[in-house]
């Protein structure tokens, strides 16, 4: 195989990228010169060596603690539990909350064979023992089928801590996904959060 | 800068990706595992290293002269001249041509200071001398103004090595960009080329 169609395979793998527009981002590297195809594969190649989930939270990050966790300013009395670290972007983006995240690293899915125990469900338990000064955790999981599920079973295995959890507002459209919402719907979301009960 | 914002940043100026697109992929390559990023990583940096202008028609390759310009099989009589070397592609994916390219390297453009030195025009003449062979030179620049400006051009620079010059019909939509029609209409194109005359 040429390097011009490995190139075009490999970006072709990636999601959202057809052929078509794998050959055109690989012609527009070869126009723009060495110095910017360079740049790509070093930014690529350092996102591979130095990007890693956070110890503490399970966001990616290029440090551990990551920025969020190590920053004195964010309030410790509220995490917000994400599916995904592209969540925390997201989150972040619409600002607003000030607290840290807990990032799951998946939702609870049996048909993907997706058990408790392959999301990080253990690790947030501990960080909400008493004593922790964690007061409240604002269930920020995807307003799917699977992200209710997710957060129903959360729920419940936070209940014996006595800490309060809360679900964003439906204000997401549901079956959507967090990390393609605007803004403002993830900051109403975040604002008009409620208390989760057994009956919910 | 982080490693995450910075792949991003070098994603996001690729053409037709956006912010939130590069996002999108970084997180893929997040997910996929560091086999898939360095795989891409590589395939960037073998481009940008190995792949250059043929030394004889201009077409970027990994090897020089081209698979092309090395194929015994091809018609060395015939010679299709484009705009860019993804122009080659286009044509080789409709198939039916079987002749030998030249690839100008862009097309005449006073606006934006693009005079007949900056193509590959000269080499072009001196691909058409007597005695070379070719007999028929097909111009299939872009349908745009600027590819007619460049196809006329051509056509007053070659007519006194009295080589039988044909246009690309103009089956290709006006305006339209020869890398992205489709297979059929290019093959079409080809089929209905017509002698180029003063008059055009």
């Amino acid at each position: 195989m040429s390097a011009i169609e490995e190139l075009v395979a490999e970006l072709a793998k990636l999601p959202g990228i057809g052929r078509k527009t794998a050959q055109r981002l690989t012609f527009h590297l070869l126009k723009q010169g060495p110095e910017t195809a360079e740049r790509l594969a070093l930014a690529i190649r350092r996102v591979r060596d130095q990007v890693a989930a956070c110890g503490t939270c399970g966001n990616l990050s290029d440090e551990d603690p990551c920025a969020i966790c190590r920053d004195p300013r964010r309030d410790t009395t509220m995490l917000c539990v994400v599916e995904e670290a592209s969540d925390v972007g997201a989150i972040e983006r619409a600002g607003g909350f000030r607290g840290r995240y807990h990032v799951l690293g998946g939702r609870l899915s049996p048909l993907e064979g997706v058990g408790p125990d392959a999301l990080r469900v253990e690790r947030l338990a501990a960080r909400v023992v008493s004593g922790s000064g964690v007061r409240e955790v604002i269930v920020a999981t995807n307003p799917s089928l699977e992200g209710e599920v997710t957060a129903t079973y959360l729920q419940q295995v936070l209940r014996p801590t006595g800490v309060r959890v809360t679900r964003i507002a439906r204000g997401l459209p549901v079956g959507g996904d967090l990390e393609y919402a605007d803004a403002v719907t993830i900051a109403q979301a975040l604002t008009a959060r409620r208390e989760m009960s057994d009956a919910d």
